[in-house]
């Protein structure tokens, strides 16, 4: 599993990119559909005034991201003014509308000045029965009449089923062949209800590319912890496009967040992701959008949660201090943030300690720092200590020995 | 993709386990080693007193944990005595502790009265250079003397490298063998830095499986946002074991949370799931430990987020109404939580109206509840409504109706 000497794109020199090369893979070269403005108006909390909306659409496209989608300008008479006034903000990413597949919405939409309209309807036996009561020749029909309005007017369009993992798999094979003929961009694959899993996605998304030579959108829910990793496998079996939203804000718990894909994608391919964003605006942009729907980031967020570049054990904070990539992937300087050593507590080691002792500039022999991380061990079994209180204790120590007060030395446990 | 008749186990009747039989897959039959009492003490905000860890061990023994694993009682004097506090309790779950791969630190934890050692050692060239500094014949010669050392005190014994995607794969399948015939119950795999995905897990541990004959163990970091799809993969291909800690608390952001891998798994054997966890005690035990490591539960956690069961767009409120099985895949009521479908915004739809003015008892046309929606809509684009707001708006219009003023019925857009 470690690095070899294949080629694989700009991933060549990267440790944790896949052995061998792929050629059905893109996860060296890919797009997101960042939908904050449609998916993330869906969140509980959100509601995005204009002034809002367009500080978010100038933050995403400074940020670089490829395509911005909008809610359907069909939904109210604000969502079609904020429509266009996006529009018109001259951005460099892509503006596209999401509509129901449906001529009454595509009217609308194509007066808005968007680059493109992402449209969906619902293709598994679900919704089927239970939303809009269409069958698949409906559907099919349906699908025709709008695309082809749609590229009349010389506009981009994505034709997507929802629910596609609990659609048929034949219908839904049949669809996509259809709407490709017609010429679509992209169709696109949902899972709108968050139950599929990373070899499903593989294997779906690797049928679907034999049968369509358009591009491939996928758009993932979160409710069983995969989205992140099936946009993953979706990239691998040849999809093209990724659904995010920011901090992953969505119906119920959301999509794809932008902040885990990019560090997922990184893995995969450094020089890549680094080249097309701007990684170090990714916090900025998360707060931008934390504020705007009141919420918290997460303690536990992808590179920018607080704790994300914290190190603790006395084991790992040993081998970080001797070469940063043996407990971390993600540099965090790429991401415009800083790594922490944790030493003032019970896991504690020598080794973090030693490395602490040589930054204050204070002389110390192993045995001693051994020692004085059995006193950091003994305090914080009581109450963790700060980083003042342990270069306080640190500092007494030196001052001690130096006076020829040599310590004990006990062994260091961890 | 959708359901059939074929049987796996318990899962014959849910829509989501997978279609065929697979001999290999352990996605129906797995245990959860709970470590957030000692990956979880990683984290860096987590300092765990003696009466909290009785509090927390308690609690996951309640909820039905397998198996609760403890820091080392060689770190410091109170995880030693806070260690064999534990063991006295006489929970149900099994007790481990997790030490180095050493002697010094398996002569203590034999008598702290665990039911196992979870031994653990770097393998991959990071580690062996930046951390430990040995070779494979040292760390071979070592495994043995304490594998050994702790069957001789009839204690279960898990022998785990670390950052083993990163390992040398015959290095790794030679040493799991060696242990293997040791006689170890579990062997671990270890996604130390979270660079794996699913994909790679799979094949990994579908190799090690044709290799070894004792339980497989898997631990995987969520840097890069895999560790659920990950902890699945390694199921799908035959491992046993799954690490987890309530909200994923650990090391940086964290590995696979409980809850998370409660809701994949239900999707795979909701029966299963539902047979061996008290899931809707679920929520006090987050709200525990949220509580002891000073954290809120993010906004978009698993099932216990705020926002997991709520439906906001128009088109998905009409389907849940309908069927909440079109866009929820997780019965709230099975985790003790409540569905709430939010109308009172722009993105609102006629049929999630009229199933408030069903509930309210107010008797309205289809084209009437299309009017009032469309004031909704109108109103919301300025500021989103609460539901009294809504309440009261949709009793006045019914008044106005009732008296003989008939509104305007505009199209619902959405």
């Amino acid at each position: 599993m470690t690095a070899n000497g294949t080629t694989n794109g700009s991933a060549s020199h990267n440790p944790h990119a896949p052995k061998y090369q792929d050629s059905l893979s893109r996860v060296t070269n890919w797009s997101v559909i960042e939908s904050t403005l449609r998916e993330g108006e869906q969140f509980a909390n959100a509601f995005f005034d204009t002034e809002t909306k367009i500080k978010i659409a100038q933050a995403l496209d400074d940020f670089g991201v490829e395509y911005i989608e909008l809610t359907s300008p069909a939904a109210s008479e604000q969502s079609r003014s904020d429509c266009e006034a996006i529009c018109r903000l001259g951005l460099k990413a892509k503006i596209l509308t999401h509509t129901r597949c449906h001529m009454d919405d595509a009217r609308i939409a194509v007066e808005t000045g968007v680059d493109g309209l992402d449209i969906v309807i619902g293709t598994s036996s679900y919704l089927r029965e239970f939303s809009h009561g269409k069958d698949m020749d409906y559907i099919a029909k349906q699908a025709t009449e709008v695309i082809n309005f749609i590229k009349s007017k010389g506009l981009e369009v994505r034709f997507s089923s929802e629910d596609s993992f609990r659609s048929d798999l034949v219908d839904l094979l049949s669809i996509y062949r259809t709407v490709d003929k017609l010429g679509v961009n992209r169709v696109g694959i949902a899972d709108t209800v968050g139950c599929a899993n990373p070899r499903q996605v593989y294997e779906l998304v690797r049928t679907l590319r034999s049968v369509v030579s358009c591009d491939i959108e996928c758009h993932f829910h979160n409710d069983t912890g995969c989205a992140i990793a099936n946009a993953y496998a979706a990239l691998e079996a040849g999809a093209t496009h990724i659904d995010t939203s920011v901090l992953g804000i969505g119906e119920r718990n959301g999509i794809t967040p932008l902040g885990g894909l990019c560090a997922r994608m990184y893995v995969a391919d450094k020089d890549y992701v680094i080249g097309k964003y701007k990684l170090d605006k990714l916090r900025d942009l998360e707060n931008l959008v934390a504020e705007a729907v009141q919420i918290q980031v997460p303690f536990n967020n992808y590179i920018t949660g607080y704790c994300a570049f914290t190190h603790k054990a006395g084991i790992h904070a040993k081998a970080i201090l001797n070469n940063p990539s043996t407990y971390e992937i993600l540099k965090p300087e790429d991401f415009g943030m800083t790594r922490y050593v944790s030493i003032g507590h019970r896991l504690t080691g020598w080794n973090a300690v030693k490395n602490r002792v040589q930054q204050l500039g204070l002389k110390l022999s192993d045995d001693e720092v051994k020692a004085v991380t059995a006193q950091i061990k003994v305090m914080a079994d009581v109450k963790p200590l700060n980083i003042d209180e342990v270069d306080t204790l640190l500092r007494r120590f030196h001052d001690k020995v130096d006076g020829g007060i040599a310590p004990a030395t006990p062994a260091d446990a961890n």
